[in-house]
């Protein structure tokens, strides 16, 4: 039997698939990317990670035998036989991924899930949940995603929604709907542009002096008017806060993880964003809970290509119907 | 090698210990009742227990060999070797559970967990859940407990927190506080003594006619009410479900169940409960996960028995740092 050495991982976004060729322990060997051709319904997508794995192999002079499967993650909700049912990002209807890549790259085992929750188990494999088996992570981007890992393993639930983290409902007296049609979503709250909205509503009424301009103002400018003492700011986060805070602790009623790990572009905000979070966290927590450590993801963007590679290693995504 | 037949399952309240002698096909052949002496630290709790088994193995003529394992269920956090750091209800400090049940039966295996987890796992091995490998329970009683199963294991949590949704905040503005210290936990909303709670502050400013009488009301008078067409307990299990409903909403975010069972004491209330509660999921629950069944709990008091048994039988609880 050859030497397992390689795991590749694959994270497909709506305008690039990024690559990273890793070694079995862990270690990121090279990262490149491809761009994500969405038209003709994406049908080039699949066909396109294939080619570049294989060319990759052909290019370092590794055995098929020698890799240990191709791990992919895709923005929609992934079954357990590695099938979606659509990718609107990817102009994808039905596509069984797992069928279509392996055929396509002749025998080397693939596994598929959803990004968000390979994002969480990148995290735990490389990233702010290291030695963790158990954590939640949310993503604070344009929207809010997250991933749920229990006993190592993504929990990708019965309908694909496990970890669908943006869309719980942190208050139903929210007069604007969400994407998803509901009302007062965790995602109106704290992804990006949640924090810019509720930002706009405080400053339409705010009368004191801010550095803040409703007309040109981001989740960072927002962050960055707190870190230089901003009234208004620091009042619009103990809001974002207070939601975050809130909705974690619930979380933490249900799997009770060891760690929680923040990522996505708010994150960059940095330790500033932590504390506002722990604050509420604290308080709303059940007792026992109170102090699971609350960290920044470490990743960045590479937290999908790690977790897509460790899916591979994994063999399997639990938790699936 | 000799045939596994037989499996225990215990569980153990503050007041009675219930025993049940299972099949290891999941079939009750017997199930029984001892007392919880509670005094000196409760230190004849688990002597007791294993005096009852090797009796009921020595009436029965089973060998030991013939009994896969004993499990046993406690109202408090178990750990993941089957250690509880105190336990109220039993007057225990910290206990192990595993090492002095196992060594007081002479081999016979065992596996410890909290009460409602236990209670949870039951209901998916012999009750509403049968045929799901991830559920949600949540037990209705005095308090509100909960158990999380996903991939058909308990989710015990780092802290031995897991399920412990009662005490999600469900309302930050609840002037009054839980008995965990909190304001406005699940439990203060949909507990039977929360639903009184929540009852008598709306009969306080009520002044239509109603059968309720604040002073001898109960969970079920108010369903039994809402029966009879009351407007009143009409207007409180609107709250009560809207509460609820919410919060299993959120649940269904970050597990995505196949199933979500109620139980406890306020669900002999029966379908009209679960029709106040889905009306409130389907508002507030994702758009993939509107339609997970919600169902009624069917092992009442012996769900803590079969999902012991079941324990037991799987020979490990995951999700245990």
């Amino acid at each position: 039997m050859t030497m397992k050495k390689y795991v590749f991982g694959i994270d497909v976004g709506g305008t690039t698939i990024k690559c990273g060729l890793f070694q079995t322990d862990g270690t990121l060997l090279e990262k490149w990317e491809i761009p994500t051709r969405t038209e003709h319904d994406g049908d080039q997508i699949l066909p396109d990670v294939a080619k570049t794995v294989l060319d990759k192999i052909s290019e370092k002079g590794i055995a098929k035998e020698e890799v240990a499967g191709v791990g992919i993650d895709v923005p929609g909700p992934v079954n357990e036989k590695g099938e979606i049912a659509v990718a609107v990002n990817l102009n994808w209807g039905y596509k069984d991924i797992v069928g279509e890549l392996g055929s396509a790259m002749g025998g080397i085992p693939v596994q598929a899930a959803n990004d968000a929750n390979a994002a969480a188990l990148g995290e735990m494999w490389g990233g702010g949940g290291r030695g963790a088996k158990n954590l939640i992570m949310v993503t604070l981007g344009t929207g809010v995603g997250g991933g749920i890992i229990i006993d190592g393993k993504i929990v990708a639930g019965a309908h694909g929604a496990g970890g669908e983290i943006g869309h719980a409902c942190v208050d139903p007296e929210e007069p604007e709907a969400c994407n998803c049609g509901n009302h007062g979503c965790l995602e109106q709250m704290a992804s990006a542009t949640g924090i810019v909205r509720l930002a706009k509503r405080y400053l339409s009424t705010y009368k004191e002096k801010t550095v803040l301009n409703p007309e040109r103002i981001s989740a960072k400018s927002v962050y960055d008017a707190l870190k230089a003492g901003d009234e208004a700011a620091s009042a619009i986060v103990e809001q974002v806060s207070d939601y975050l805070g809130n909705a974690l602790a619930i979380f933490s009623c249900v799997v009770d993880p060891e760690i929680i790990v923040i990522g996505g572009g708010v994150s960059k905000a940095g330790q500033i964003l932590i504390d506002g979070i722990k604050k509420y966290y604290q308080k709303y927590a059940f007792i026992s809970c109170k102090d699971t450590p609350i960290v920044l993801a470490e990743l960045g963007n590479d937290a999908g290509i790690y977790g897509a590679a460790k899916l591979a290693l994994d063999g399997e995504v639990s938790v699936l119907i």
